[in-house]
C-alpha cells in the first residue's frame, strides 16, 4: 500500500488528442518524493537534449507532493515543471491555493501533458474521469474570466482550475499559470508560456477521493501542534498582518531589497515608506485569504478602486513582497495605487511579475541612457518612476504590440536585440530575472543565484533568512544561530556548505508538497517537524539526514538537466553589475567574485572547475 | 584591395526594422573563406547555446563565396546558414540558379537577418540600397506566385527572388527557401522555416555591381578551358542529358538507392525503370536549364501536364535524383506522373525534397505495421505505393492540416509524438532524414553520414564518389584510383582519412561558392583547378593544403557550434535500422559498427571516445 499518493500520472497528448495512466514506481517515489522530484525525473528522461521549450516533445508536467491536499498545515502547493523558454534549461514554477490539494482529489498526482493541439483545449478531470475538451470560448480571456466562465459553463463552483491569460497565449516568454481566479501563480520560468504553446487554456480539477493517509491520528496531533506555533508565533504573526511586504523595511534598510533596476540613488532617492507595509501599503489593503488548510494566512486582499481608465476589482489579490519590490523601488514608482493596479493587471494577464517588473525596469535604464527613445518605446516616456508609462508596458508586453513585443522576450533577449550595450543592463541569470533580494547583501546569496540551476530565484534555496533574518535550522544549516550571527551576510565562512544544505532541503520540502515559505518566515517550529508529517503521511521513515539526500537528488537531477542541454560554468554567473558596483544600503559591498563557486562546486561534489557533477558523486546519488 | 568579394555584410533587424552595413574582416576571409564558412562564423559566435531556432536571437544569414557570381562556370551558389529546427544544431543548405550572383551584384557577400517581424515583410536590395518592405499582399502565396508577383508589383523582370512558400510561413520543420520561380531550393535543415517564423516572405536582390577580379585574363583562360572539358567530358554528357536521376540505375544496382523507409523488398518489389532514365522518366521530361554561367546544365524541365486534379506547369523544374528516390523506391510509388506532380507541389509549398518524402515514407511504415491507422491518418490509407495518399499527405503537410501537422515535425518528432516504437521509424541522424544514398553499400558513409554536423546530408563529403563511382581525386584523398578500387566500398581500410579529407575539400568548394556537384559529376578536370580560380579571382595564392586546412577549420566550425549547443557522441549515430537489417542490393551488408568512428575521430584530431575536437586541434585551427 502506498500512501500518501493517489499513485497515478495522468499522461495527456495534446497532439493526438490522447490520454492514458499510469502507476507511480516506487523507485521513484522513494528517490524522488514528488514535486520537483518525480516530475523533474520524467523531465529528465523524456524531454530530448535537442528540443526547444516550444516543440510538441517538450513536457508540461503539473505534480503534487504526498503531503499536498493531506490535513497538514501549508501543504497546499502544486508544482509545474518544463523546459523553460526564458533560461533554456530546467524551468519550474509553484503555488498555493487550493488547485494542487483538488488535483489530487481529482485522482491523479501528476499530469503530464506532451504535444501540441492545434486548436485551444482544456483539461477536464473530475474524480479519474478525463475530457480533453475545446476551450475555444476560452482563448483570449484573462484568467479570472477564463475561470468564472468554465465555472458558470460547468454550472459547478466547485471546480478548481489552472489558467492562463492572454499573456500565455501570446507566449510572453515569462507568462504564469494562475490559479484561485487569477489570485496566486506558478508564475516563473515562463510555464504559462509553455501552456501557451500547447494551445492549453486550462486544466480543470474536481474530485473527493481520499488521499490514502498511513498514520490519521499522529498526523491530526502533529498539525494542531504546527497550527497552535503558528497562531502564536509573533513571526507568523507579522506576516498574516502585512503579508509579504511586511518584510520590505528590513529588506530595504539592510540593502537586500534592490531599486532603479539593481542601480539605487543613481536614478533618484526613493522613498520606502510611500509603499511599505506598515503604512501607506494599507491603502490598498482589506482583509486576508489563506491557501487550503494554512494559519499562516499570509495572502492580503485589495478593496475596489480605480486608478484612471483601471479599476482594481474588491477582493482581488494584493501585492506580494517581490511584485512590491518590483513594481515599485525597481520601476521608481511610489504611488501604491498605481502599483495595485499593475499588480492586478498582471494577475488577469498572467504575468510573473518579478521578471515582469524587472524586465520594463531594465528598459526603462536603457531610456535613460538613450540607449532607446520613443521611436522605440512606440512614444512612451519610459523614464523611472513614470507609473502611467509601466502600466501602458504591461498591456503591451501582454499583447505583444510595439514595443512590448521586444519586451515580451524577457530583458536577456530584449537586451540583444537592442543591442548597443543594452545586453549588459539585464539583470538576470541563466535568462531568469533576479527577485527582490540583493546577493550583496548577503554573499550565500551571490553562490545561490549565480549557480542554481534555474537562475535569479528565491524560492530554491537562497540564504537571507540564516545570513540576514538569523533563521537558523541548526541540523539542516549544521551551524548554531550565534556562530553565524558573528560570522555575518559578507563573510564567506561555512556558506558553500549552508547554501548546499538550504538548496537541498528546500527541494526536499517542495518535493514534499510544502509551500517553501514555512521556512522563510519560519512557519514551522523547527526542521524535524516536517519529517513527523511525512511518515505519519506516507508511512515511510525518514530521517533527516535521509530526506537531505533525496533533496540532493532532485537539485542534482535539475543540474543534470542543464548540462545534457548544453549548461557550462560560464551559465553560472551573475550580471556584471553585481561584481562591480556597490550596493551602498548593503555597506558599499558587492557580490564576491565567482571564483567562490569552486569552493561550493567542491562542498557539492562537483568538478570544481568545470561546475559539472563528478561520476562519484552522481553513482552516490543513483543518478547513473 | 580585397578581390573577389564586396567586402560587406548587410546586417538586418527584423524586430527593430533597422539595418546597418559592416565590412568584411581580413581575417576572416582569410581562415572562412566565404559561404558556410564565414557564415558559420558569425552564427557560432553570435547565436547564444541557449537560444531556440526559432528565437528572434538566432540569425539567418545568406551567403555567397568569392567565386560566386563571377565568370567562372558553376559558380552560382548562394548559402543559408542558421540554427536549424530539424537538427536543434548547426545548419545550412545552398542552392544554384542566379539568385547567389544577383546577390553579389546587389552589393553584399553575405546578408545577416536577425529578430522576427510582427508582420510579414521582404528585403529589397537594389545597387546598395536597401529597404525592409511589407510582405502582407505575399503571405499565403506558394514560392512560384511570390516571386511572379514581386516581379509584376516591382515592374521589373530583372530581380532574383529567394522566397518562402505556405510550408515556410506555417513552419513545416523542413520547409526550403526557394528561387527561380520555384526551381532551385536551399532545401536542407528548415532554413525555410527559420524564415517563416522571422515573418520574412522574401529576399529581393538586384543590381549590376561589379565583383573586383584579380586576374581576369587567367580567370577567362582557366574558364574556357573548364567550359572545353564539360562540354566533352562523356560523364558531364550524361549528367546534361538525364539530368541527376542518371544515377538512378546504377545507384539501385550497387544498391546506394534506398526503397520502402529503407526496408527494400519487405514491403514490395519495386520495378526501378518504371521511374528511370532513360526510358520512363523521359515521359516527364522536356528541355533543359542551366545555372549561372554554367556549362554541366543538370537541370531538366517538364512540360505541362495534369494528373487528377493537379496540374504541372509547362517549363516547371524537373525532379532530381534525391527526389526521384524519396518519392519513388522510398514510398514504393512507381507512376513518374504522379512524382512529378508530387515534385512541382513540393517546391511550390517550398519543402525539402528528402525530408518530405522520407518522413512521409516512415509514416507509411508505421502505418503497414498498424502503429498508426486511419483514425490518425485523417482516413488516408497510407500505405506503401499510394500515390494519392502520398500527393494528399504533402498538401496536409504544407498547410499543417490534421495527421500533416504530425508529419510536418518531421520524422524523428513525429516518431517521438506518435510513440509505440514509431520513434525507431524515423531514419534520420540528428534529426534530419537521410539522402537517397544508402551507407550499407559503403562504409564511409556509415562514417559520414553518423558524424557530420548537419545530420544525413549527401553534400558535405559522403564518399560515394570514390568508394563506388571511382572518382578519386588523388591529391585530396591521397589515394589512387586503382588502389581505392583494390579496397573496395566495404573495407574500412584508409576510410577514415578519405572521409575526413572529402568533407574538408567540399567544405572549401562550398566556402568559395562553388557547387558541390563537380565534384560528384565530377565536372571539373582534377582538383587543381579550384585553386587556379581562387588565386585569380581573389589575389591570393592558396595551395591545396592550405585550402584543406581552411575547408577542416570550417568542419571543425559547424562541429564545434554543435558542442557548444550541447551535442554529444550520441549525436553520432545511424538509425539501428542500418547497424542491423542488411541491404540485399549491396550484398547483404550492414552499416560499420560505430565503434570506428574513433578511428575517423583519431583521425580528425578529435577526442577519440567523446569525439569532441581536443583543445591542440582547435588551436591549430585558431578556433580557440
Amino acid at each position: 500500500m502506498v500512501y500518501g499518493y493517489m499513485n497515478r500520472i495522468l499522461r495527456v497528448d495534446l497532439s493526438l488528442k490522447r490520454f492514458n495512466v499510469q502507476k507511480l514506481d516506487e523507485n521513484i517515489i522513494k528517490n524522488y518524493i514528488g514535486g520537483y522530484g518525480i516530475a523533474g525525473k520524467i523531465l529528465y528522461d523524456e524531454v530530448p537534449h535537442w528540443s526547444s521549450p516550444y516543440d510538441p516533445e517538450n513536457l508540461l508536467i503539473f505534480g503534487t507532493g504526498p503531503i499536498t491536499g493531506t490535513q497538514t498545515p501549508t501543504a497546499s502547493r502544486y508544482v509545474v515543471v518544463t523546459k523553460s523558454p526564458l533560461s533554456g534549461y530546467f524551468g519550474d514554477a509553484n503555488a498555493g491555493g487550493y488547485f494542487g490539494p483538488m488535483m489530487k482529489w481529482s485522482g491523479f498526482d501528476f499530469i503530464v501533458f506532451r504535444g501540441i493541439s492545434k486548436d485551444p483545449v482544456y483539461l477536464y478531470v473530475n474524480n479519474g474521469n478525463v475530457e480533453i475538451r475545446s476551450a475555444k470560448d476560452y482563448w483570449g480571456m484573462n484568467a479570472r474570466e477564463t475561470e468564472r466562465a468554465l465555472k458558470k459553463d460547468l454550472g459547478d463552483n466547485e471546480i478548481k482550475v489552472a489558467a492562463i491569460g492572454q499573456a500565455g497565449e501570446n507566449l510572453v516568454r515569462y507568462a504564469a499559470i494562475m490559479n484561485e481566479e487569477a489570485g496566486r501563480a506558478a508564475a516563473r520560468l515562463g510555464v504559462g508560456a509553455v501552456m501557451g504553446s500547447k494551445k492549453l487554456k486550462a486544466v480543470v480539477v474536481k474530485g473527493d477521493m481520499k488521499i490514502p493517509v498511513a498514520d490519521p491520528d499522529n498526523l491530526k496531533k502533529v498539525s494542531n501542534e504546527i497550527i497552535k506555533f503558528q497562531m502564536e508565533d509573533p513571526g507568523v504573526k507579522t506576516t498574516r498582518d502585512g503579508g509579504t511586504p511586511s518584510f520590505m523595511t528590513f529588506g530595504w534598510q539592510t540593502g537586500d531589497t534592490p531599486s532603479y533596476n539593481w542601480n539605487d540613488e543613481e536614478y533618484g532617492e526613493y522613498d520606502v515608506n510611500k509603499v511599505a507595509w506598515p503604512g501607506e501599503y494599507e491603502k490598498i489593503l482589506k482583509g486576508h485569504r489563506a491557501c487550503y488548510f494554512c494559519t499562516v494566512s499570509c495572502r492580503r486582499i485589495m478593496p475596489g478602486y480605480s486608478y484612471g481608465k483601471y479599476t482594481v476589482e474588491d477582493g482581488a489579490e494584493g501585492v506580494e513582497y517581490e511584485t512590491l519590490d518590483m513594481f515599485g523601488p525597481m520601476t521608481g514608482i511610489d504611488d501604491i495605487k498605481a502599483i495595485g493596479v499593475a499588480n492586478e493587471l498582471a494577475n488577469l494577464y498572467g504575468i510573473d511579475t518579478i521578471s515582469l517588473g524587472a524586465t520594463i525596469a531594465f528598459a526603462m535604464e536603457a531610456y535613460e541612457k538613450g540607449i532607446i527613445d520613443k521611436n522605440i518605446t512606440d512614444g512612451i516616456d519610459l523614464r523611472f518612476g513614470n507609473a502611467e508609462a509601466f502600466i501602458e508596458m504591461i498591456e503591451k508586453i501582454a499583447f505583444r504590440k510595439g514595443f512590448g513585443n521586444i519586451l515580451a522576450e524577457g530583458s536577456r533577449r530584449a537586451g540583444l536585440i537592442i543591442g548597443n550595450g543594452a545586453e549588459k543592463l539585464s539583470m538576470s541569470v541563466k535568462g531568469v530575472e533576479i527577485a527582490a533580494h540583493d546577493p550583496r547583501a548577503f554573499q550565500g546569496g551571490s553562490v545561490h543565484y549565480a549557480a542554481t540551476p534555474t537562475g535569479g530565484r528565491h524560492m530554491e534555496g537562497y540564504t537571507v533568512g540564516p545570513e540576514i533574518m538569523g533563521v537558523v535550522r541548526p541540523d539542516v544549516h549544521l551551524i548554531s544561530p550565534d556562530e553565524i550571527k558573528k560570522i555575518g551576510p559578507q563573510s564567506l565562512e561555512k556558506k558553500a556548505l549552508i547554501v548546499k544544505r538550504q538548496e537541498d532541503f528546500w527541494a526536499l520540502l517542495n518535493a514534499m508538497g510544502m509551500c517553501i515559505f514555512t521556512e522563510d518566515v519560519p512557519a514551522y517550529p523547527n526542521e524535524h517537524v516536517y519529517f513527523d508529517i511525512f511518515k505519519y503521511v506516507t508511512g515511510i521513515p525518514l530521517t533527516l539526514e535521509e530526506g537531505m539526500k533525496a533533496g540532493e537528488r532532485i537539485f542534482n537531477l535539475k543540474k543534470m538537466f542543464n548540462v545534457k542541454h548544453g549548461a557550462t560554468r560560464e551559465d553560472d554567473r551573475l550580471p556584471e553589475r553585481l561584481y562591480r558596483s556597490p550596493n551602498k544600503r548593503a555597506g558599499g559591498t558587492v557580490a564576491i567574485d565567482s571564483s567562490f563557486l569552486e569552493e561550493y562546486y567542491e562542498v557539492r561534489g562537483w568538478d570544481r572547475k568545470s561546475g559539472i557533477p563528478t561520476e562519484k558523486k552522481l553513482k552516490e546519488l543513483d543518478l547513473i
